[in-house]
C-alpha cells in the first residue's frame, strides 16, 4: 500500500502532491489501480473525505481516471514522463474513421454565414481604418459591449447594463479570469457529470474543485449548500450531458445560498441559443445580478476559430475586475470585436441562429426517426434545450457495449458516464446523442446504412 | 501592533491572508503605514523573512506599496471595499494633460503600416475564405509558427524548431500559461525594479514572486541562485527600466543554475527589435534551448490592439503544454494569425521595424540634444537597446522633485524608483526617459518650450 509521511495540516494537499509526484515520475504507472478511498484512509490514518478530496483533485487535473464501480486508475500522463531523450512531439493520435460523430460540439463549418461575415469585415476595415489599431480597454470595445447587452435583452429578456459586460478569448479564458477574481482558497463547485474542460480549466488555474451530483433537476441543491464553495458553476437551462433543466424553486434556493454565504453562481449559458422549441428559459443572472455571473460564448454559434466569449459581472466583481485588469488591453483583436458588433446590431446574428435552429430541427427529426426505428428497449430523454438528447438503453450489458455497437455501425458516441468524474450509478447505460456536428445531407444519404 | 494567531505551518501565507483581509475590509486604511518587518516579526514571534515574504506577496498583488526608506503602506484597494450600495463604476481617473509623455510604451499609432496591414487582410480574406473558420490548434496556426521561426532566425540568429513556437493573446496571457506549466509551489523570481505587470500577472495567476535585485549587469546572479525559484523571469538584452544588459558570463552562470536545479529562465525579449545601433544581442534561449523559455510580443512593434505574443518552449515543456492544452483552440483569431504570417513572410514586418528604428533614432537624437542643453548636473545612462534611457540627476532633492520639475514643463516622467517593488538606494534620483510614444513632429515643433 502507498505510504506517505504527511504533515499535521493540509493533509489532503500533501497527499495530492505526493500522489501526483509518484504519477509524474512513473512510480505509479498508467493503468495502475489506486487503493480504494477507504483502504488508503485507514492505512494512512486519514479520514475518507481527505483521501477523496485528494483523489478528486487528481481527477480534475487528469492524473487519474475514475471507472464506475471499479475505482480510481492512474491516467496516461505524458508531461511528467518526458525526458531530455524524448524530444520529439508525439504525433496526433490516429483518427478513427466514423460516418457519424455524435460527440463533437462543433457545427459543420458550411453553416457559418461566411459571406455575411466577410462583407462585414470589409465594411469594418473600410470604415474604422486606423482606429482598429487603438488599444482596447480591458473589458472590450464599448460598441460590442452595448451590442451584446442589447442582444441579451432581445433574445434572453435579460436586462444588462453594458458596463458590466466583459469580453474574453473564449469561455476557458473567462473561467481563468473568474479564478483571479474569486481567489483560490475555497473550492469551485462543478457539476458531475460535466463537460470535462470546466473542472480541468479551474484546476489549471490553480483552483480546487468540488463535485456536485446532478439529478433530473440539475445540480443537487443540498450538495451545493454543503460545498463550502466560493462559486458554483452550473448550466441551469440545459445541463451537459444530462440535459437536465433546473426548476425555478431550486434556482431560488441556490441564489439564497449564494446570498447567505457570499458565494457566486457562475451561470454557464452555453448552448441556450439552441432551445429548438419555445422561448429560452429565464436566466438566473436575471433573477439576481449581484450573486450570479452570466457567461456565454460565440464559439458555438459562430465559428470555433473565433475565440470570443463574454460574461456579465455583478457590479462588485466588475469593480474588482477593473482594479486587477484596468491597465491591461483586452485580448480579443478589435477587428473581430467591431465586426461582431455589426453582426449583432444588424440582426445578422439572430437570423443566422434562426437558420441554425431550423437546420437542427431537421437533424433532430431524422435522428429521432432513426432512433425510434431501432428494435431495442430505449427511453429517450429530451428536455427541449441544446443540441443533444440522451437515451437510456437498459438492454445493453454496459456502456462499453453501447459504444461498441454504435462503432460497428460507424457511429461515434459517448455515454453520460464518460462525463462523470466520480461514479454515479444513476447514469448507467445512457448514451449521449450530440447532433451539433451532424451534416443533415450525410444523414439522409446514409439512411440505408443504419 | 497587529496581532494575529498564526498556525504552525505556512505562516507566511497565513500572515498574508490575515493582512489582506484587514486591508480588504478597510480595517487597515489606505495610506496607513505597516509595522516594519523587524518590528512585526518580533511582535509575532516570526522570522523577518516570513514577514518579508508576506509583505512581498501583498506588494506584488497591489495591496501595499513600498516607499523607499519609509517602509510599507496600505494601498488604495477598490474591490474589497465595494459594497452593495456602491454599485456605480468608478469614473476613469482624470487624465492630466502633458505635452510629452515619457512613460508610455505605446508607439504613435500613425507609425503603424495600416495600408499594408489592410491590404494583407483583404488578401487573407479573399484567399483563405471559409478556411478562416477552422479551429486553430492550441499552439497556433502552423503557417504563423513557421513564419515566426524563420523571422527569429533571420533577425535574431536564433534557430528555432517551429513546432515549439506557441502563440498567445499577448505577453501577460503567456505568463499565465507558464504558471500553468510550471506550477505554483515554488516562487517565480522577477527583477526589481521591473515593469509592474510582470509580478502582478504572476500574482494574479496564483504564483508567488521573489524579487531579484538588478545591478548594472542585470539581475543579480547570486540572488537568483539562492531564490529557490522554479523560474527566473528576466530581460537580459535590455532590462526595463534600468536598461542593464547582462554579460555573457552571467548568462552562463544562470543557465548553469537552471540546469542544476531544474529551474527555467524566462527570457522576456520585449523591446529587442529596437536595438537602434548594431545587431541585437544573442538570445539566452539560443545558448540553451532546454532551460530557457523565449518570449516576445508584437504588441509593441505592430499595434497594441493586436494582442499577439509568442513563446518558444523547451521541448519537454512543449510536451507538457500539449498535454494540458491539446484539446483547446488557440485564443488568437485565425484571421490575424494568417495576416501576420503574410506580413512576416513578405518582409513587410522587417521593413516596418527598420522604418521605426530610423524614426526613433531621430527622436533619440532630438531628445539627447534637449537633455544636453539642460543646465543641470546629469549622467545619461544608455546601453544601446530599447526605446528608453535613464538619467541620473544628483542635484535634485528627491525623485518627486524630478517629476515635479518635469511636470512644470509639461513632461510626464517616471523614475526608476517607481518600478521598484522594494526599496533599493542605488536607484535614487534616476529618471526614466521612455521615448516609445513620442511624436517627432511635436518634439521639433515644441522646441521653444523646453
Amino acid at each position: 500500500m502507498l505510504t506517505y509521511q504527511l504533515p499535521e495540516r493540509n493533509k489532503y494537499y500533501a497527499l495530492y502532491v505526493a500522489l501526483r509526484g509518484d504519477i509524474s515520475r512513473g512510480k505509479l504507472a498508467a493503468g495502475e489501480k489506486l487503493p480504494s478511498k477507504r483502504a488508503l484512509a485507514e492505512h494512512l490514518g486519514l479520514s475518507v473525505i481527505t483521501v477523496q478530496t485528494a483523489y478528486e483533485q487528481l481527477l480534475a487535473e487528469g492524473y487519474v481516471l475514475s471507472r464506475q464501480r471499479r475505482g480510481y486508475f492512474v491516467a496516461e500522463v505524458n508531461a511528467g514522463k518526458a525526458t531530455a531523450a524524448q524530444y520529439s512531439v508525439a504525433p496526433a493520435r490516429e483518427k478513427e474513421e466514423y460516418a457519424y460523430d455524435l460527440c463533437s460540439g462543433r457545427a459543420p463549418s458550411r453553416l457559418f454565414p461566411f459571406s455575411v461575415w466577410a462583407k462585414l469585415m470589409r465594411y469594418t476595415l473600410a470604415e474604422e481604418g486606423g482606429h482598429l489599431l487603438e488599444r482596447v480597454p480591458c473589458d472590450g470595445d464599448w460598441a460590442l459591449k452595448v451590442a451584446i447587452a442589447n442582444y441579451l435583452y432581445r433574445f434572453r429578456g435579460f436586462a444588462v447594463d453594458p458596463r458590466y459586460v466583459v469580453l474574453g478569448a473564449g469561455a476557458e479564458y473567462l473561467y481563468g479570469v473568474i479564478v483571479q477574481l474569486l481567489g483560490r482558497e475555497k473550492p469551485y463547485a462543478v457539476e458531475n457529470p460535466v463537460y470535462g474542460r470546466v473542472p480541468r480549466t479551474y484546476a489549471l488555474n490553480g483552483a480546487r474543485c468540488s463535485l456536485i451530483p446532478v439529478g433530473d433537476k440539475g445540480a443537487d441543491v443540498e450538495a451545493a449548500e454543503n460545498s463550502g464553495a466560493c462559486a458554483l458553476h452550473i448550466s441551469p437551462s440545459h445541463q451537459y450531458p444530462t440535459g437536465a433543466v433546473m426548476p425555478a424553486d431550486n434556482r431560488s434556493r441556490l441564489i439564497a445560498w449564494a446570498e447567505r454565504t457570499g458565494a457566486y453562481i457562475i451561470e454557464d449559458d452555453y448552448d441556450s441559443e439552441f432551445r429548438l422549441f419555445g422561448k429560452p428559459l429565464q436566466t438566473m443572472a436575471g433573477m439576481n445580478g449581484e450573486r450570479v455571473i452570466y457567461l456565454n460564448t460565440f464559439s458555438k454559434t459562430l465559428a470555433p476559430s473565433l475565440r470570443m466569449g463574454y460574461m456579465v459581472l455583478p457590479p462588485v466583481l466588475y469593480a474588482r475586475y477593473r482594479a486587477l485588469y484596468g491597465e491591461s488591453a483586452n485580448v480579443v483583436p478589435l477587428f473581430e470585436q467591431k465586426t461582431l458588433a455589426r453582426m449583432l446590431d444588424g440582426g445578422y446574428f439572430e437570423r443566422h441562429v434562426n437558420r441554425l435552429k431550423n437546420y437542427y430541427r431537421g437533424v433532430r427529426a431524422l435522428l429521432l426517426e432513426k432512433l425510434n426505428s431501432l428494435n431495442i428497449e430505449k427511453q429517450i430523454i429530451e428536455t427541449g434545450g441544446g443540441l443533444h438528447l440522451t437515451v437510456r438503453l437498459p438492454d445493453f450489458e454496459s456502456d462499453n457495449a453501447i459504444k461498441e455497437a454504435a462503432k460497428a455501425r460507424g457511429i461515434k458516441i459517448k455515454c453520460v458516464s464518460d462525463y462523470l468524474l466520480t461514479a454515479d450509478p444513476r447514469y448507467d447505460r445512457i448514451a449521449v446523442i450530440n447532433y451539433s456536428s451532424v451534416d443533415k445531407d450525410t444523414l439522409t444519404g446514409g439512411k440505408n446504412e443504419t
